[in-house]
């Protein structure tokens, strides 16, 4: 009854781990895939190791997280043997980020040979320079990079996407227009957070990407808006945090979603909880699969 | 100690009520800046009455609301007993829409003639088709209103920007290059919430405008960033309920805040509580005045 697609790709279970939680080693991607986790979407991976921002990184606020990891990562060639351990277990979607089309083509083509079920390009992440949404808020650009590394793979490829724009519709139709396979929507809005006691930013960046349930009706419009101008899947992240959440995703438009900071606040437990309550929901309703709940907010 | 200015307007208070919250009537107005505020903004005014979206128009979600009034109100013309009765009793700002420059300069000028202190410009309504963010996005239409109104009052102009954009400091930019006295940022963040057993959006107009202490560090950022790009004064609204929350803003480079959800939160004693508490942390953080904390984040 939770089965769902994401293009070619079958899903047992709607919910994947979103990128940049518990998916930094193998074991700890298994045992996610173990939880209940139809996927796993890896930490986002670059071209060479990259320590990340120094601390403090990470902050709470009402609401949520705001971070700026400043996207830490073995690098590419490392992260081969968390692969080879994960990609046994089942579904491992490899994010990736670079700073041209020529980087994302060879991270996605290394990403195949590990076994990746599918790549997402990181082209959102908002507090890295020369990367990610400094990217990805251009369409052009995105059109680019999506067809240059779907010329370079024969798996599925997905674009993640910001919400720090008022062009998102416009990005979403570039994915498309350059043949991806799936928009992933939304990666942390901008945001910051002042000590009044320092007076200054808490985060060594100054700024950081606010997630967790405060960004959750910023996601579900975003795909509800994506939704009515393309044909292609949606997977939808930003603030879930119980079954209603995931729904409200489904309905707008996605074919699956990805938690992050839920995992967090809630446990690995979450995803066992949300499949549980989702499926009673579902034979309450009268949906016989998650596919009878895509986009139905939209008739 | 509190006194700040925006401008050449002088307030006694830095707190104003912000547009949409109880700045619909004379009286309302009045018991408002009794309250401890040191302005009110008006609810936002056309050249004709409105009736606004038909219900429902609101909803709570984690960490804030979720609103779509479109725009209610009772028209330039009526609102001028409202004004009469208010302006007697303090500063006033007057928040107008319209669709061309032209109707943003009889607005303007009516609120000048009824007594306002300032104009505020919505340019960033996220929820009403040919008015507020629509037009607000674009930084020459937004050089073009303001340069209009600006021609046609001698009242300050201030303008109302939206953060569901990766340009604001283009928009900043704009105000400042028009003339425009002040920038106030933000407006509430595009938003939209789903009832999974309705299977629908929950809000009449399907989208709204999120508010609360859930935008409250998208808002900090936002004049943060606005602080870097402009030497005009920034007012900070997005989520203010307490002392700390108006602190980060004036230390992000604002001279004076906006409170609006919080309101209905917390009451209208909020103003006085943060008054209080505001002044403690000054005078133990070595402060002598509101100035002296204005864009300290930055340094």
């Amino acid at each position: 009854m939770l089965t769902t697609s994401v293009g070619k790709l079958r899903l047992e279970r709607p919910g994947m781990v979103a990128s940049g939680i518990m998916d930094e080693t193998g074991p700890s991607m298994v045992r996610m895939l173990r939880s209940g986790a139809g996927a796993v979407v890896t930490k986002s991976i670059g071209m060479e190791p990259n320590k990340g921002h120094p601390n403090p990184t990470f902050s709470e606020v009402k609401g949520g997280y705001i971070n700026a990891m400043g996207l830490p990562n073995p690098g590419i060639e490392l992260f081969g043997k968390e692969m080879e351990i994960a990609a046994k277990a089942g579904n491992i979607i490899g994010s990736i980020y670079g700073s041209s089309p020529e980087q994302f083509s060879i991270l996605a083509g290394k990403m195949e040979d590990y076994g990746a079920a599918a790549v997402e390009l990181n082209l959102s992440c908002p507090h890295a320079t020369g990367y990610g949404m400094e990217l990805g808020t251009d369409p052009k650009v995105i059109k680019t990079i999506v067809s240059a590394v779907k010329s370079s793979v024969s798996i599925p490829v997905w674009t993640k996407l910001t919400p720090n724009t008022h062009m998102i519709k416009d990005l979403a139709l570039a994915v498309q227009g350059a043949n991806g396979d799936a928009i992933v929507a939304i990666n942390t809005v901008k945001a910051m957070i002042i000590s009044p006691q320092l007076g200054k930013p808490i985060l060594s960046n100054k700024f950081g990407g606010l997630s967790g349930p405060a960004i959750r009706s910023i996601g579900v419009r975003a795909v509800f808006d994506i939704k009515m101008v393309v044909d292609i899947p949606i997977v939808g992240v930003g603030g879930i945090s119980d079954w209603k959440d995931a729904a409200q995703y489904l309905m707008a438009g996605a074919c699956a979603f990805q938690i992050g900071s839920a995992i967090g606040m809630k446990g690995i437990e979450i995803f066992d909880t949300i499949n549980t309550e989702l499926e009673r929901f579902m034979k309450d309703f009268g949906y016989n699969s998650i596919a009878d709940m895509v986009g139905v907010a939209h008739e």
